[in-house]
């Protein structure tokens, strides 16, 4: 849902969250590159009202993350698919497995990331593609850009940490 | 917010966003990682309502993402810093952010990563790190891991696409 009262809508963290922030939103995600593509898959997956699941798909259909496709003309059936932004979000998805994974399962891992070909576990790890150099502090941090509005700026000029 | 009827719990993606999924909860956590530390800087940044201010706080310490700390005595007054645990929520963060500028910015970026020595622009990328290869399809896709219950074995057994 948009929240009308929300500030700071340069921000692209608020942006992708205007999108995709809603919980369930990223569960569909989640359940899409999973190959689900039907209403009911998704239905049965999440155990989520179907007004709830309807409105969910159509601002992921509206944000241009998932396509709308007829599979059936008698009777007229339609099924959905991710889109090539919406696989983009798979970085989103992985980086919070990750965080789970290292953080609220201590019992052990149920799912995890795999070599396709030897089966054995990654170990996400987030780099600069230029430098090769891990993204992490202190080497890297935060600036405005080129179309920063001067609150986007004033709010990374007031850091008081890297 | 905790919702009761999520199913699918061991799922590492749903554990981090019950912790975190909520909006707020997510853009507080940016606005930490900016240094904020003191409740009014968060509700002068986030434009939210004290108590739900409140709630998403202290759902971020219960999450042991957020750590309450005393700075003065007489008055009585307290700040919120980032664990361990939080800081390492920063992937995710960067995740969002940079899916933010390629898909949600058509006027360019307000917001990046940037190398803290050159100012130059990062272009972050997910690796395994072991292998040094990035985490992509179809060199990469999830799977059952030791503690999966037998739900989320059948879930990803049910996959039909990488």
């Amino acid at each position: 849902m948009r929240r009308t009262s929300f500030q700071g809508l340069d921000c692209p963290i608020a942006r992708s969250l205007e999108r995709v922030g809603e919980w369930w939103s990223i569960l569909i995600l989640r359940d899409a590159f999973a190959g689900l593509t039907r209403f009911d898959e998704f239905e049965a997956s999440l155990k989520i009202a179907p007004n709830m699941l309807t409105r969910r798909i159509q601002a992921l259909v509206e944000a241009g993350m998932l396509e709308k496709r007829r599979y059936s003309e008698r009777p007229p059936r339609h099924d959905y698919h991710l889109t090539a932004r919406g696989r983009d979000f798979r970085p989103v998805l992985w980086a919070l497995l990750d965080y789970g994974n290292r953080h609220f399962a201590p019992e052990g891992e149920s799912v995890r990331i795999v070599d396709a070909r030897t089966g054995e576990a990654a170990e996400p790890l987030m780099i600069d593609r230029r430098s090769g150099r891990a993204l992490a502090d202190p080497d890297f941090s935060v600036a405005a850009g080129p179309a920063a509005s001067a609150a986007t700026r004033a709010r990374l000029a007031r850091r008081n940490s890297p």
